[in-house]
C-alpha cells in the first residue's frame, strides 16, 4: 500500500458504466511525514475521506477487493484512512 | 488510474485474433492542469474518446474488466473521459 | 501496452517445462517514432515478429491472455505487431 | 520479491471492514546489506515482525496469498523474516 | 520477463508456511551483455540455478504459474536459465 493525501476531485459524464456512482479522487504519495512527493494519480474512495486526508491505497488487482470495486476497472481503491504514523517509534504524522 | 491525454493511433494488421475490433490509442500520462509528461503508452478505448481529450485509465488485470476487454491480452483501458479536476477546491482542468 | 522494439533473441535449455516451444524475444521500449530508450525485457512471440519490428506488449497477468501463453509463468507476451502509428494527425512511424 | 526494513506502524480507525485484525506496518526496501533507500510503503504483518527486521515482502496479487489476507484490499505482505543474506558467497547482512 | 543475474541466497526461519521448501535467492537486472544493474530482488528458483548464472524471471501473478509457486505468497520465479543471447545477430552473452 502506498501512503497518500487526498488532493482533489474528478468528474466525468462519459464512462464506463460499471462506475456509476464511484467517487474518483486525486491523490499524492506523500512521505511518513505527510508530504506530498511525486505526480498525481487516481482512486476509488469507498471511505468518505476528505481533501487533505492521509490515506492508504491498494493497487492493481488488490484494488478490486471491495464490494464497491469488485469487478470493475479500477486499479486502486482508499482502503484505509490514517489516524497517525510513527517511525522508529517517534509520531511522525497525526490527523488534526 | 492514471490521468492521461490522448496523443494518438495504431495500426496493427498482426495482432492476436482476440484483438479484432479493439481501438488502440496513444497516451502520455498528465499532471493535473493537463500537461503531458513521461513515455507513451498504448490503450483500449472503449468510451470512443478523441485526440487532445484527458482520460482515465486502469492498468494490469483491471483493465480487463470491461466487456470489450475481458479476457484478452490487454493491460490498459480507457475507464472515463474527463470533465474538470479540482485540486484543494480550485479547478485545474475543464474540458473545452 | 508499451511500443516496443524486438532487437534480439534468448536461448534456454533449462527452462520450465511448460515454455517448451514459446519464442522468447529481447525488446526495448520505444517513443512514438520508433527510437528504443531504457532496459532490455523479454517477451513471448505468438505472431513471429522479426528483428527491428515495432510491437505492442502487454504485461502481467495480461500477457498470458493468449492460447499459447495460459497459466505459464510469462508475465509479457507481443499481442500486435505495428504497421503505423500516428500522433497528433501526423505519421511517427511507418513498418518498411 | 523486495528485501525491506520494518521502520514503523500505522493506525487507522476508518478502513475496510475486512481490513480489521490487519496490522499494517511502514517499510522502505534496502540493499542487500540491509541499507534502507526509497520511499516508505505499507504492507499486511502475518508474522509479528519488529522495527528494525530486515523482512521479504511480496506484491500485488502475491500479497493476498495468505489466509490473513486472502481476499482483502491489501498488495504487499510480509512473507519472511530475514536471519541473514549472502552475496557472491560472502554474508552481507546477519539478523542480531 | 527481467534478464537478471543470480547473486546470492537468503535463509529465513520465520515465514509463511507455505514457503517451506522454497529455495529464495538474490538476484539483480542485467543489461542483455550480462552487466547487472539496478537494486537487488528475490525470487524463487525452482530450476537449481547457481550463483552467477544469467536467468529469466516472471514477476506478479505469473510468478506463481508453475507447480511450486501456486498459490504461494511468491510474485517473481526463475523461469529459464540463458545460455545465450542475440542482439541484432550478435552474440552479447554466452554461458561459461
Amino acid at each position: 500500500m502506498l501512503i497518500s493525501q487526498v488532493i482533489g476531485t474528478t468528474v466525468s459524464t462519459i464512462k464506463e458504466p460499471t462506475l456509476e456512482g464511484c467517487k474518483l479522487l486525486i491523490l499524492r504519495q506523500t512521505d511518513v511525514d505527510g508530504e506530498p512527493f511525486g505526480k498525481p494519480y487516481v482512486a476509488v474512495d469507498t471511505l468518505d475521506a476528505g481533501i487533505g486526508d492521509l490515506v492508504l491505497t491498494a493497487h492493481g488487482s488488490s484494488g478490486r477487493q471491495t464490494s464497491l470495486t469488485q469487478n470493475r476497472p479500477v486499479d486502486a481503491v482508499i482502503m484505509a484512512v490514517i489516524d497517525h504514523l510513527s517511525v522508529l517509534g517517534e509520531v511522525t504524522y497525526r490527523k488534526e
